[in-house]
């Protein structure tokens, strides 16, 4: 419900809603507990607690250890940290590597650096959505400082190669980087087994909440820091912690990945049965992004259609989805993701993406293959 | 009250309460109206609104326009933004000015960017803890870029000419930034009368949460992001935005600023309470940073003792206070701000911060000057 209307919500990958037992876990820290974690009397013990709580719950979840996780304030600074973080920390190695259609807050990044004498090479994915080993192989060398490439895109869901990619910049003495933002919390991710050096997260995207988020940096890495100023975050990323939001994001994550599986089934069922019942109906569409997919994240386009006129006629049905990325709803031209993929331009511009989260239903799935008949996309 | 112990907090300088009502305002975006507010569909216009309504009451506050306030993670965020973006935006007018007594979100900063080949210049201040307009004066050119110098510091509550220093960069082309930190919702803030052309913000320094803040940027002024990615923020700070935490901000902003004279009268009189006291019970010290400090902010002196051990003893008895800034909490050398004043060795051991709220009361100062008196430092 929302001002009254009955509100459906679809669109998970652009944020999700506050897990209530989080929110309580938060609440301490906001009205009690608002000691600077930095001081050394009695009074700022919780909230130092707290923060050794949270950085080891959050080592758990991707099997790092507590001193790999450095707590930021979203996504976006995570990955400008990695990227610039990285270029500027060795003035010998200067090239990067990234991919076409990553996040914003990569690839404008990269544009900062590139303007800094750093250059950055940009590898094209193919028709499904796929960085492949092959084209990372055909530009890495031994001047490479980092490759940077998504773990799961955030528009079509297609996830990567991420442990193949990885071996291969480190068989040319490169770092490896993942934007993990849309991944974790949703699906299970093993550092060490996956072997990344550097990896990037945001809260609010795994039902924790907004401005706050981390970055996995491997112990023994040196990159320089972006915010710099007190010994916070062993003296890597200044700033008083936010230990209300710290808090919440572990809370969140240790809830989403004790759930991991059954969320996952559950959202994956949705999936099927939304995909099925598209199917069924003889509404003409494609899937983008290919068969490994995110859970839940649903690209979907109908030819001559405008994403744009769907994603409102869904609004007015209280349905929430989105045409690209949330940073581009406001842009109407056709987004760099599915440029990059070669989608056709008459299929690009009828594209919508569908993000189910953990708390979506049956009910939910049939309310939006309702609707997306109503409007009769074909 | 904390963990069944009775607690004075005189640590406001570090942090401080959250208000109530500012909690209230900031539960429903926590909980109800969580979308993302980059999106088109209607559950977004609450946090879209609120956004709106966070940056006018922002601006009101401090005389500048809504388009000229930036939403950051808070003061080391905004410092370094205002510190590295100014530097990186002009490749011509490489020089920074700053003072040696600046927060180290600042002087961290400006190691950074001299590490890239930006030199900067470093005033001194004089024993009252001024950086006088003739310091300035002396050193300014037209190569100068900018010059930054904080509203108030932070360790013995020194209140800047800002005006006068602004001026003086103005007539030599160079951009003026203030570190405000501890300034804003403390004491009365007209960035239009100033002149100043950035000016940064915390929010927990003013009874809002932790993990947010803002940049002041007077229209017209073009400096690089620090956080690139999406089209937040007219594109200048990316990050899906922390709407609690922003509302939060601007609730707790106005209601200080509402309360300005009222608060500041209060916490005068606390002060001038205590520091009659001290004289009453013939204890020896010495205030430090002048005449024109902060409300309520108190760095006091007492000779060959150490401000670590009275800390300890005061959070023995259930009263927080500090030795120097938070972040330098867990170094126990002496603070690079009373480096800088030149005080005495002997001295600089044995300096404690007190720093009052407006939730402080008079009992609270008589239990502060009874603990002094107990511990007899002198």
């Amino acid at each position: 419900m929302n001002n009254g209307r009955k509100m459906i919500y679809a669109d998970n990958a652009a944020t999700t809603p506050l897990d209530v037992a989080v929110f309580e876990s938060m609440k301490t820290f906001l009205l009690d507990e608002y000691a600077n974690a930095s001081q050394p009397y009695f009074f700022a013990k919780k909230s130092k607690k707290a923060l050794k709580y949270a950085r080891e719950t959050i080592a758990n979840c991707i099997n790092a250890t507590p001193e790999e996780i450095y707590f930021t304030s979203g996504g976006s600074e995570s990955d400008n940290w990695a990227i610039k973080g990285s270029a500027l920390s060795d003035t010998k190695k200067r090239l990067t590597i990234t991919s076409a259609f990553e996040h914003h807050a990569i690839l404008n990044s990269c544009k900062a650096i590139e303007k800094l004498g750093y250059p950055v090479q940009y590898l094209q994915p193919t028709e499904n959505g796929i960085i492949t080993a092959e084209s990372l192989q055909k530009i890495v060398t031994n001047q490479t400082r980092l490759v940077s490439v998504m773990f799961a895109n955030n528009e079509i869901g297609t996830i990567q190669p991420i442990k193949e990619l990885c071996k291969i910049a480190h068989n040319h003495g490169a770092l490896f980087h993942t934007d993990a933002v849309q991944a974790v919390g949703h699906i299970p991710i093993d550092v060490k087994n996956l072997g990344v050096d550097i990896l990037s997260a945001s809260a609010h995207k795994f039902n924790a909440p907004k401005g706050v988020g981390f970055l996995y940096i491997r112990k023994g890495i040196k990159i320089c820091s972006l915010i710099d100023g007190g010994s916070q975050e062993l003296g890597f990323r200044a700033g008083t912690e936010n230990i209300a939001g710290i808090i919440g994001m572990a809370e969140a994550l240790k809830n989403n990945c004790d759930s991991l599986k059954k969320n996952q089934l559950h959202i994956r069922q949705l999936e099927n049965i939304l995909l099925d019942s598209l199917d069924k109906s003889k509404i003409s569409y494609i899937k983008n992004g290919g068969k490994n997919t995110l859970p839940g994240l649903i690209s979907l386009s109908f030819e001559n259609q405008s994403g744009e006129s769907i994603l409102h006629r869904m609004d007015l049905m209280g349905i929430c989805i989105s045409t690209g990325s949330a940073c581009d709803s406001t842009n109407t031209r056709i987004s760099h993701v599915l440029q990059a993929i070669n989608l056709p331009e008459n299929l690009a511009k009828g594209t919508i993406r569908i993000s189910l989260g953990k708390y979506n239903t049956t009910d939910d799935i049939v309310a939006i293959v309702n609707a997306i008949k109503k409007i009769n996309p074909c």
